[in-house]
């Protein structure tokens, strides 16, 4: 099996994913998008920036989205279980040859930036400014109603190796294709807060962000979304969906908002927090892996992604993706 | 506007489609799928012949399955209002030298047999057997619980004037699809028992039965179908869908049967009993009429069609369907 | 049986309930319940009326609220077939020595008003101003995303005579309550548009209204409505319900209005247009006729009702309904 | 804040509740209600015991059924993160005074036996029989379609001091009730794995258990169970919902099994991974709290549980809870 085995003791403790900062060329088209349409809930605004939550979040924000020339990925965020974390994450990556610094974030106090060895920009974090609850405000849900950011799933040129770097610091397999002939790993869900990924790795040009994904109770809520963006000007952001993966169990629709960047709604899939539970794998040539019923993904779904800020991606050694034709 | 006045006073009353007999070559893998998978009651079981029904219904069956060397049909059923109505649907199809005979059909008083002017054949009758409820006898739901048999889609290879034909018996049209350039109808829905259809007529290689469809409660009810079949080895006989039509507003999915008999499932219409109900015309060259949103259809969805027993289909004069490649 | 056999051949042709005119007494306070939280769409609104239509309606308004200095129901309206049967409805109800009048109502075409003979205001109607659609305008859908109005539902002092009356102009019986010892009826559910019900009857205090239906096609629509009353100011305004009726396997939800007046909004009831459609027989001491499932009902859905405009109610010479203590 | 401060580092890792071993007087019983009814899988039975895992677990079982002269519990099971934690749990209830001993357990390795300072018997293990996924086997699911136990939820005759002993133990407290005239602790929930709670805690006659909880997808889920329940005979197993907790945002049903033990089901709560989550107050006096919206729980929903095996329990000091009058 290539999966790594376990790292049930992990060099600091990641609780979860937190937050995506993404580059985006027109504030109102992305607002119109995130929170008229997805139904996100404005946790700060002004001329260059704005952020969100999910209803049932109360740590400030899950999106970020900053004024830029062209659409990318400053950040992706991770909560860390408590402060000794933070000096051990920085001492783990400065162990290991990776920059890092101490930055200034708004609404987090102290924030530790690194990168992983592809140059994927990563962010720890402890505390960040908590609000009040407004899950049973049942007024302001609207749109596809996400209750919390559930993963972020990125392109790696080896996958293998992005694997064993995570697994290093704590994120364990759930699930797992792999590459029959070469016995290598072609894609792997990894998790620390007990659903099925807070990352996962897909072969490819590589690093790119794939998609980040929001969590929502019922297959309906998506189904309603859907009716909105089809009657509201977006149904040309309806990339893939609605359908079930193999993988994961998930109910899923891919959107893209007006930069091209990719959200996910997700639903279904199961929990995780046994350590002994079981990777489970599946072949690259079992088509139900990606799609145990729906239709066949679009080649654009395959292939593009959004690069994060001043990182060129590579091409992967394995083979590419093969596309089903629909 | 190229559809008919509606005709209030129809020569008799048509109440509702009432059930569709199909041939097929494998009695068991065909109860199998409808029973087992699609969750029909089975109301009669002989070595030549099934019959179902579905959950809310009362009268006997909705289809018949007859164990034929080919798969085809054998007759569209409809139920009239009262026993007069028999009469004058002899002498109204007699009236336009179409063949008329008075058949035994099991489960079934006396039954009309004719047929339409390009040789679907259709069956009449007053009272079928009559069976206790079973719709909150819940132990027996299972599969997607289909609660009644809803509509009859067929290829036509002259809709106009199908839709001229089926008017003048009192079907009424609620939406229906413009060919823009030469003015004529390319598709049309068509109601008596007030929802959008009983009947519906596409351009195409006519006649020939595009599907049975079967109405469920909601969307979950289609997404429990979907997952179960694919995970009993359904997952091939899974067509097009979920998606929604632009035209009925319905949430579907098409599925086949072991002989390639298409059924719909469906949901989320709407009710059409006024008279003056306005009919929703939409252009041929708006791809939200057939896919308000969803993936496109496969090329089987806009070609394969079952026969009627003994009818050779024409082509029609129009152009082919716009297919969209996916 | 008690139940009268169907009347096929109606004297005039009711095609369905089509509105109610309620009297209130705080426009402002009806707005917020009805737009707001309920989610029906203003289609007129001026200093002393507001007309609403649920989303897949297109006749102008199924609720008409007039501002009042008593709450009241002013009138429930009925839209008939074709324009000759308002003449054979008046000459129906002068024959029986009932009053009629033809009123001037906004919206519509010629109106007659008349009383059955109990003192239940009626109007009937051929032609209201028709809408253009909004069933496809998802971003307009709130509140329980309220489909059509349903039925109405009365208290009659004498049940045997109203199912008579009401049989009498083409309403059918789908279920009944009998009561054992007396044999007489308890109460009926009448229909004209296919449903369960477009008018039912109840036992007790009558004539008054018991509650006026809206359907809305899932449960969960209701649960969302639920959620959203016991957060904005009106859980007290939640009567009864969620649950299920044993008779029309109605899942409902009973709620009131500013003015008391009780709404119901209801989904999952069945087909009925067969008029060999056999009535369900329930007896009165079976307690799942009313809840197959649910809290029992408060002592105010047994008691409570609005009064017709200048209409006295007289007590039923049967016992009072067995109200079982939760 | 009657609330103690989150332990971060607890002595032992407890990684979440595992399964229930009931007393009770009839397998057979039982089985048809657990297996046929609710949708559990069974995974073993013999003459005197029966266990029973929900639809995404691995592990052997979350119920365990034995023959028993007296309905009561044996045991309330939890899973720890590690070996080692083994040891460090029984150093732990050593210390305390309390009875430890390694006991043998079908399908678990090591298990250490003890219990809380009130004579709760817990268990606590690392390893037990790992089984074969069947999440995706979607033929097997019926009933509610149980997904995986979630809770425990017990009467506690000093609340205070059972939420002092158990955030000892590592569990956190997320949502609680408390007396604002004594400041005393009426009600908390806390949990482990990542939901809003493991255990629950409730002040009244204990210890005794109130009821075990498992989680399903979506209200239609539980609407789907009502149906079968209520026409199968067990239409006086239901005991109160389906409504929604204000606590914990859970929307609910209470259904007792053929003994008496009372099992929830119960979706719609949030993640609460975060180690700085506040934890939410509520007043005994906001009704709300217990039911957002709903029907007034019956009184034997206040005072019945679970007793178990040879512990008396004794009555608290806090006077009882204020039961609404439905």
């Amino acid at each position: 099996m290539p999966v790594p085995a376990i790292n049930l003791y992990p060099p600091f403790n990641i609780l979860r994913l937190s937050h995506v900062d993404y580059g985006v060329t027109d504030l109102a088209a992305s607002r119109a998008f995130y929170a008229d349409t997805l139904g996100l809930q404005i946790t700060h605004e002004d001329a260059t920036r704005i952020t969100f939550r999910a209803m049932e979040e109360r740590g400030h924000h899950c999106i970020s989205l900053v004024k830029s020339d062209t659409a990318d990925v400053r950040a992706l965020a991770f909560k860390l279980f408590d402060t000794p974390d933070l000096d051990k994450a920085e001492a783990y990556f400065k162990d290991r040859g990776l920059p890092t610094e101490w930055v200034e974030r708004p609404h987090m106090d102290r924030v530790l930036r690194t990168q992983d060895p592809w140059g994927i920009p990563l962010e720890f974090y402890v505390r960040m400014d908590r609000l009040p609850t407004i899950h049973q405000h049942y007024k302001l849900y609207k749109g596809v109603k996400p209750l919390r950011i559930d993963h972020f799933n990125m392109f790696s040129a080896d996958v293998d190796a992005s694997v064993a770097f995570y697994n290093d610091i704590g994120f364990r397999v759930t699930e797992y294709t792999e590459d029959d002939e070469s016995g290598k790993i072609w894609a792997a869900w990894m998790h620390r807060k007990g659903g099925v990924h807070d990352v996962a790795f897909t072969n490819g040009l590589g690093p790119r962000l794939h998609h980040t994904a929001f969590w929502v109770p019922t297959p309906l809520n998506i189904i309603d979304l859907l009716d909105l963006m089809s009657t509201t000007g977006y149904v040309d952001n309806i990339e893939r969906g609605p359908g079930r993966h193999g993988i994961s169990n998930a109910f899923f629709l891919y959107v893209r908002d007006p930069d091209g960047h990719r959200i996910e709604i997700y639903c279904s899939d199961y929990q995780t927090v046994d350590p002994d539970l079981e990777p489970i794998r599946w072949s690259l040539t079992d088509p139900q892996r990606q799609t145990l019923w729906g239709a066949p993904a679009p080649r654009s779904w395959f292939e593009e992604g959004s690069l994060f800020k001043g990182v060129t991606p590579r091409k992967s050694a394995l083979k590419a993706q093969p596309i089903i034709a629909p």
